[in-house]
């Protein structure tokens, strides 16, 4: 029987970007963000107007996603999911072109079970040919071909259409 | 009606890749190779064993993607493509880490009219999801769910299984 293949996102999904924009919003501003302020939006979107076009920059800044944490279970998950489905990394690193080499370096040292060739950098993830896209971002399921599956995360908090996961452990629960 | 979508590689389909290889073969051994002595080869198979390790690092070499010659009438018939079929770009940079940057650049140069939402870097090209992936390397085509068409190359004179295209205006005269 052909395996199953399960496409995942790389920001906010396995990689904790939102700890970056945490961490230089404090540096730049010297001000924080609270989980109520960030409900439905993105971080740029939540903080003051005046600073909004300054934040949106940030993953065009180098090092934006060097050292980024991992997301909780997200290593002992996808390396139980990596047995038993085809899975592959698909991340819109296209949007953000200095990102290449550091995201790519990030995989092969905390996703070292993960080889090159299921590394997918794309822009439309309507390319992806999977059964299943883990993300938090629905738009990119509006004509992905397989079923979306939310990965819970404050921006996408009044997001209904699709089947929501709120942890790694939840997506274990539903693939193996 | 939805737009076809339809897929294109890069080395040696729209970016001259094998100009690089003599180029650079010519300068480090004072050598060159006949068309008849690449024929059913890759570059680095066809030269004597003690060069091939070497020849193939070329493309991991720093400089390898820059600048390379753009294939005769790929610019022109893309164009036109474009307007009437979804256009993607698909390319394994991520066997070669370092080309990232080098193969975005080339495109946003030559082919500034592909947004960057179009262009995927890939390993494994059945995660593409088109209806044509035009590719010189058959092995792509084994697990593509569309149909592949095999863009001529003296490496891949030997194979039979997919239509194949000699040049751009072939391409032209198949899509347009």
């Amino acid at each position: 029987m052909t395996k199953k293949r399960i496409a995942v996102d790389m920001d906010e999904v396995i990689a904790d970007s939102i700890a970056r924009f945490h961490e230089w919003y404090g540096l730049d501003y010297q001000l924080t963000l609270t989980l109520d302020e960030l409900q439905g939006k993105h971080f740029h979107e939540a903080v003051a107007p005046e600073h909004q076009a300054a934040l949106r920059e940030y993953p065009n800044r180098p090092g934006f996603f060097k050292d980024l944490p991992v997301i909780a279970d997200s290593q002992r998950v996808l390396r139980e999911i990596n047995q038993r489905y085809e899975l592959f990394i698909a991340t819109a690193a296209m949007e953000f072109p200095s990102s290449f080499l550091d995201k790519y370096e990030w995989l092969r040292q905390h996703f070292p079970f993960i080889p090159w060739r299921n590394v997918v950098f794309c822009g439309d993830k309507s390319i992806l040919n999977a059964d299943y896209l883990i993300d938090d971002n629905a738009f990119n399921f509006d004509h992905f071909r397989g079923e979306g599956i939310l990965f819970d995360a404050p921006h996408n908090a009044g997001e209904t259409r699709y089947r929501r996961v709120r942890s790694w452990q939840e997506v274990g629960a539903l693939f193996l």
